[in-house]
């Protein structure tokens, strides 16, 4: 695997982030040719701004990280963030109508959103810390159907990604959709490991740790 | 101090918190006569809807925990609420805003959120955990002034509220302007040292907690 670097979101959602903040994100970035930069969607225009003409995205977060927003308001933010000129968007699932077996709303609102993307991939943030073995394979086939391009581990506010739920998800999905591991990878074992289990993309604050520990193993 | 409970805001802001929860939690606000209960968004209409006709009041969080959101989401956020019957609402400061300096964007932002809210209170979240000496100071003079009736001081994401902190905030706001405590409040004495210190309104999920050791000290 020579190109680990394009796997990588390199993620930054802490809310005293500043502008500095930001922009070192971008510009390391760009170093390290990540697939994008995920940050809030305050931060958008600023990073779309600092990252053109690189191959370097911008994602967002929409209804983060807990996901309990009206539906309405989740599609407003995805569509702001279009217009600020966004790459993918990260949505959260509303994991209480979830517990609640409103299934029906939380297909809506995914479909909701992916329209509102327009044409901009959309990952289902889906907290596997919380669900349970039957909620993450409802789950799982839910987003399938809904037209999302990715199911996403984890937000980092709870227990990240594991191998086994990887390939839960993995089973319970069509090979058009993707899987994202996130939450607390910090190391390039790790990341691997949820390579190998089947994700595609590996969401990360620690994305510049990781790349030193991948090039030390292939010198 | 016998009209504790009325200092007290319920909290349940679970992302995994089902209709079921927001139930029980209602319930239990009316049978000890909490001043509100602080929902996520997705729950005002059905808290409002349970707790007609009682002296409990429902709270929405706004760009809740992190703040990083796009003004006019925050706006929009506080329209539905207040469609929904909403009667507090808790906002979340653009804190990097506020780390970048940004502090007309801050203000507007807290005004415009005001004038969204109409008649209803808003109090906004400043996160002191995460704030310097002089960003308290200055945030407690932006609140003074926007028209938001309370500063609150912490999501609960981050450490919560301290005594000096409250002191601090009380020093640099006027008259007219509140405190709400909150941010793992977990016993009566803390929060009794918060109202000492000047907060009128205490954040809480183990309000039932608190309210136990109230009875036991008046006993």
């Amino acid at each position: 695997m020579d190109n680990f670097n394009r796997f990588i979101d390199y993620t930054l959602l802490r809310s005293d982030a500043s502008f500095e903040d930001i922009e070192k994100l971008c510009l390391d970035a760009i170093k390290y040719d990540f697939k994008c930069v995920v940050v809030n969607p305050f931060y958008v225009e600023f990073a779309k701004c600092l990252l053109k003409g690189t191959s370097v995205g911008v994602c967002c977060v929409i209804g983060f990280p807990l996901g309990a927003n009206k539906s309405q308001v989740k599609v407003f933010e995805t569509e702001l963030a279009v217009n600020d000129g966004v790459d993918e968007v990260d949505m959260v699932l509303n994991i209480g109508a979830l517990k609640s077996g409103m299934f029906d709303l939380v297909e809506k609102e995914i479909c909701d959103v992916v329209q509102a993307a327009k044409d901009k991939p959309v990952k289902v943030i889906i907290e596997t810390a919380l669900l349970t073995y039957d909620e993450k394979i409802k789950v799982s086939k839910i987003v399938d159907e809904s037209g999302a391009n990715f199911i996403k581990t984890s937000t980092g506010f709870q227990k990240g990604a594991t191998s086994k739920d990887i390939e839960l998800i993995k089973n319970n999905i069509s090979i058009t959709t993707n899987i994202k591991a996130s939450g607390g990878i910090s190391s390039f074992k790790d990341a691997l490991s949820f390579i190998y289990s089947g994700a595609t993309r590996i969401g990360t604050s620690s994305a510049i740790k990781l790349m030193n520990e991948f090039k030390k193993q292939n010198k």
